[in-house]
């Protein structure tokens, strides 16, 4: 039974002139975030701020590389040359080592972002190159992966170090694949619901599917999002019932090597 | 009487399916060479390339920041906050070293790009964005600055590490400023003419005025440019006749601290 | 003694994921609308929208070109050479044109936006330039222009149609230009200060400037902002204010051959 | 048996200070363009070059609309909106209809570009996205689609004029469908085989398959390439071999009106 995990969500994703999400809000309720490196999202000025409220709010960082593609929030799925798609990786790791030498801190994980992340999550080639641009930049750098995804295998075959991710609001179905999201069930919005069966998921090490089939499963990190009013209700309601179950929370590092 | 000297040269200026410039010529001509990183040119794939080749040829590495303008090539002079300025530069220096990893080599100095090398030469405010950005991403880097410019100075202000560089195909004023491009007289299209004034400058540690006026000038690296026949022609006399004179041709890093 | 006028203000300028602005509440204000045209802001998207958005509103549309610099939202003063950025303008106008035909309407004036229209409002090869490529893409539409200045003149020179503008929230010094926005007393911040000046303003055919000097000036129609709360408290203030002294508002083509 | 057929092939793929293909080589082959229109390749000032190199030669003008991907070149499968796609195809026509003015021509057919055409081959719903934008911003554009395509479908449902093309460098498989690229066998490279088989292919209307089934076909327009001194090549041969076949090499609109 586990008594501790981690929360983490994408922050950062403002551009120039323009803003999006709801930061603030966000650093109240997550341990880690995953701050977007100028390709898709964020831009170097929006990198540092980031750094420095994560910092401040004692929150640990994660690079979120995604395509380059800016009109399509890295939301676009592009078919590119999986080694090309390496270096893009890389390039972006390293742009937020360099954002986060401002804060004076250290960025820990890497998580893919959008139509990448779905994409590694099911394309051995994707997930592989985002492990091997790991491996060069910084090997001391989480690869936080989906649980029982290709990211997941790809660490484990690159031998990087691996954090497990699940979702607080997302229905799975009885082969532990997210539901897609053009199912109306796919997303839970009540905080009430969500709350309880994150509870259940963390104490029991399970995701149950959306026919109630338990599944064992290893997860470090629990995903939430922060671009709707009812997603930052539905991840502060998970927040608050860990803590009232007596889960303590903790940044990936800290759950990882504590 | 100087007995050595670097001499540097852009590369990596290609961007997708877009190449540019004779980087296989400028390898055999220097000893540095300054890495576009990504906004005004360059990829994460052309990047890596570049650093890889240039450790095969023993060439030291700088970043080679400019605009965020691919259209404009970064040579598009660009009003912007100096703040923002100094982001987007820090920015290009950790992307860059991320790169480098590929090739297990460090970065070890930075020379601004076009329209912004021109605009920091001469403004103050800029050229100290872009030593605040070298200072926190890492102080280790050489500033190259050009002699008697406000980045020289900002090197100084800052107490960053400086290299000085001069130019062996530009004229300079009574003033020791450049000569602008729009008068003809301004590049040095003559290998020979080139080669036995650089000599002379490197020898007698001066640049050389139009009107023959010689102004004592520190200058650790000479400028030379690869994107057109007649640059390749001038710079490769330059160096054979560096080299006929006895004058070591080294690394940045070596040309510093040997 | 004037009694009709035009508002204008800018419109369209999200991107993708990123919005901005709040185009219902200015529809509800203008009677003519500059839309952004994808390089400095815009989408094809977002362009149809505000087009079939204007036709539902009765308000006439406008191309609203700016500098390729989605970043620096067009407001980087850019240096760049004048027939790239006529060639730059045309396109724009093509553009939106293009999308205009969703609506089924004409676009009817051309204004440029931000740091272009600063530029062009004192460089007389920016403001040539502009004018040459509405000539030759569609000499039809007016040449919106901040009057007394140099677009003002190319547009005169050039034979265009020309309207011209005046700000409602903008303080003029006694040559008549606009106080630089680092004066504290630059922009006009009280609705009712700025509606009764407007409607002076309107009524006498002239602008006043920060030490009450009245000045004679042409204008056919005004510019209101609606990037923040007051500067849509104040554009509805001066519209409620016009009405309420009888004077007509009109479409630009409508006050123009009316 | 045919004696008439039009060849096209892409043109003014630079962008900026960047230059590709051999624009002058093309023009000397092909009677029709299809001209990038700035979101994965091309550029206003380059746009507006091509619109009149080809009206000097007496080309026609198509544009040649792809993704927004100047890193990619419009050659990344991009997938998305299928509403936001028409709005972008529909930005690019009315762009180059803005720039085709300098020339004083009107555009007469689109042409997807690369992964866009290589999707809306078979994609239905790309393939009517691109059909609605031609009907919507100037419905008298050829839509020129591959023979037997998604976009031959498109064309005909939406009641747009249709013009329809084959290679002449590309190999069939016995369904009629282009050969994978990925085939060693793929491309034909040797300008006498490509000749001889094009002369077949119009007299007979056939296309004729990698085992030899001959297939029936409808085309108007001949597609060439002329990024590769091979292709040029090929491309040249194929002219001169028509041309002694006594088969007159027309325009698209001739071909399509004459």
């Amino acid at each position: 039974m586990a008594t501790r995990i981690n929360i983490n969500a994408d922050m950062g994703e403002g551009y120039g002139h323009y803003d999006i999400g709801n930061d603030a809000a966000i650093l109240k309720i997550v341990q880690s975030v995953n701050v977007a490196c100028g390709l898709h999202a964020g831009d170097a000025t929006v990198m540092r701020d980031v750094c420095l409220k994560a910092k401040e709010n004692g929150v640990s960082i994660g690079a979120h590389p995604g395509f380059n593609d800016i009109w399509g929030f890295g939301r676009r799925q592009i078919r590119m040359n999986a080694n090309d798609l390496e270096y893009l990786v890389a390039y972006q790791l390293g742009a937020l080592a360099g954002m986060a030498a401002y804060a004076g801190v250290k960025v820990t994980h890497v998580k893919p972002h959008g139509a990448l992340n779905n994409m590694a999550a099911i394309d051995k080639d994707y997930a592989l190159a985002i492990g091997r641009a790991i491996r060069t930049v910084d090997s001391s750098l989480y690869y936080l992966a989906l649980s029982n995804s290709e990211m997941e295998k790809a660490a484990l075959a690159l031998d990087l170090k691996l954090a497990r991710e699940a979702f607080i609001d997302r229905l799975y179905d009885d082969e532990g694949n997210l539901f897609t999201r053009t199912d109306p069930r796919a997303v839970i919005k009540d905080p009430q619901v969500a709350a309880e069966r994150t509870v259940r998921m963390v104490q029991d090490g399970e995701i149950i599917s959306v026919n109630g089939k338990k599944m064992p499963t290893k997860f470090d990190s629990l995903c939430v999002h922060g671009d709707e009013p009812t997603a930052i209700a539905v991840a502060g309601a998970v927040r608050d019932a860990l803590k009232a179950a007596g889960i303590e929370l903790l940044t990936l590092p800290e759950v990882m090597e504590g």
